[in-house]
């Protein structure tokens, strides 16, 4: 999905003004209160839990020494604005999903989702074991900005069609929701890519406006209705194969902070990482249940042959992406290298495994 | 694998006797010292480096005011005595593989891996968002234990064989070293499982003594030698889909921290878990490279057909381990409940996107 299409429908709040030089830790006596302004409405299932999870868990484990007030998209800056908040002492801490700020440094969405890129447990082990931290702190730090990971939206569906979509040139002409890269390969297969807010879609896709959306997974999707003006439900998608979230921290903010205060935020960004993709895979399993079977939606498998003209079209839109700028194509080629190696590995292990696990009716 | 093969090797250190009465926190201005026993070699790759990580980061995220020190397999406890350690006070917490502690009860293999199982991020989501933790507790409970989820090992590899496994019939009379749920798989398709301590296995394979061995994934494999006697690498492996680490922490001893220390363990452990995970997907994708390209390693798919003959197995000998007594009944069927939806999830998700990402070369 694209979460700015919901996002540009909320308002800005009135409590911008109000924040400033908060960059600097508030202390007193010792106790330290983030800001935390995000991308999501309050709340929103999965996306909007992961920087409670956080608040929470710093709040719990400190005794309330450490406290994190979590701000809505649009309630202190807009939804997209988070990185430029966090950079200009706004806020001390942005949670969001950083292929927003590709505007930024067109790199930083490799620290998110592109397409055919990684999936969740991939990803998890580029930027913490592979490298990828330190390259993700490279580019953060062009904006005075530190990451740490803020869990995984798990593999995307690939949307919700009016007709089954059977070969390549089901795409000519075709009116899809989809933004960036994502839109990019659509409208190289003779599509048109479409940006709405969240609202619209429902009614666009119902008149005929558009043809197709993708949003999230099943979890996010069942909730959002989808399911009734589409009952053809593609996958796999292609675009976001596990969108890493993303905590972005004020440097100076966090240069200021204790080594132990360091260590236990990154162990709490770990923690809330893991359970967010957990909680993900649990809603959409169980989501999946209940729109196959009480909302007769149907699955369909993207052919192998659209998946093909799929690849191409992201290759090109990556190769032109990656080599945007210097520190892009730095970032892109250690994306490929690391990519080349996980793909081998999930191919004898995960991937191979589920292939054959299931020859087995087991229930 | 089994651990318990190199395990057997290690002998019991002089220190047992100088523990008791742990149970109880070492209060002192109000730090805490934890004791922690483990199940594996000091530092041992992956599995042994997660419950330093552990003490890392609470030492760390606390500024010393919480420590823990780690003892390697056989030098506070047997190896497999970790549980008992616990329950009997003579440690506060143990990191270790909770199917060793089947024989007390069967239903603890399930929280850690069992042939066609759950991989990684199923388990992960089974305990932390779909009612295993609450059933895993419960089991525990019987023991006097608080568990927390300590770190995955990824997909386990099928083995090294001497020749290439083609037909169902090449397992009758192969002797085959792997124990366990696994074993049993093996045994019902006609072959002998073995089980030898880690030093035996490789002089055991070159003499012939045994035909096939299994142990980990490549990062360990490659560090073990195992190419140095077979080329046949077998894939994917049926017995160990995605084995969690358990931590074990005395119910008494977790009952007496405050509540914010227990946040902020549960946060820790949630934190080695995902970056334990990350470290194998990084190194047997590092490692896998290295087999094939520079020692010559063939990686050899096991047929569909021996697939099947494996999963038919499997269930029987899960049907029969998962109605042993009425707690491990409770279990098996919530595993089965939730095994459902999760692979169902798994199948448009991550796994129909890795087969069809495949399809297009990228590097």
């Amino acid at each position: 999905m694209d979460r700015r299409s919901f996002l540009k429908t909320a308002g800005l709040g009135t409590g911008a003004a109000a924040a400033s030089s908060l960059a600097t830790p508030a202390l007193s006596q010792n106790r330290i209160q983030i800001t935390c302004v995000t991308s999501w409405p309050k709340n929103f299932p999965g996306i909007g839990e992961a920087p409670e999870r956080f608040a929470t868990l710093i709040d719990g484990a400190t005794d309330g020494r450490i406290t994190m007030k979590v701000y809505g998209g649009g309630e202190l800056v807009p939804p997209l604005k988070c990185n430029d908040a966090v950079q200009e002492g706004t806020a001390q801490m942005y949670h969001s999903a950083d292929y927003y700020y590709q505007g930024k440094l067109t790199g930083y969405s490799f620290f998110c989702a592109v397409p055919f890129g990684f999936m969740p447990a991939e990803i998890d082990a580029w930027i913490q074991k592979g490298g990828g931290q330190e390259l993700w702190d490279e580019v953060g730090g062009q904006f005075g900005i530190k990451h740490l990971p803020g869990g995984n939206s798990g593999s995307q569906m690939g949307g919700w069609f009016n007709k089954k979509m059977q070969t390549v040139d089901d795409f000519k002409g075709l009116k899809m929701r989809i933004p960036g890269f994502g839109g990019d390969v659509i409208t190289a297969l003779g599509g048109t890519s479409v940006t709405l807010a969240g609202s619209e879609i429902l009614p666009a896709l119902q008149s005929g406006t558009i043809d197709a959306t993708e949003w999230v997974g099943p979890w996010n999707d069942l909730a959002f209705g989808l399911y009734k003006v589409a009952k053809n439900y593609h996958y796999p998608g292609f675009h976001e194969p596990g969108s890493l979230l993303s905590f972005g921290i004020s440097r100076p903010f966090w240069d200021g902070l204790s080594e132990s205060d360091q260590t236990l935020m990154t162990a709490i960004a770990y923690a809330v990482n893991n359970e967010t993709l957990s909680s993900y895979n649990t809603h959409n399993g169980q989501a999946l249940k209940t729109l196959v079977n009480d909302h007769g939606v149907e699955l369909v498998e993207f052919s192998d042959e659209i998946y093909r003209e799929f690849g191409k079209a992201a290759k090109d839109v990556l190769d032109k992406a990656g080599n945007s700028d210097p520190l892009t194509k730095k970032v892109y080629e250690a994306f490929l290298d690391f990519r080349a190696k996980a793909v081998d590995w999930t191919a004898i292990s995960d991937q191979s495994y589920a292939n054959k696990r299931a020859l087995t009716p087991f229930a």
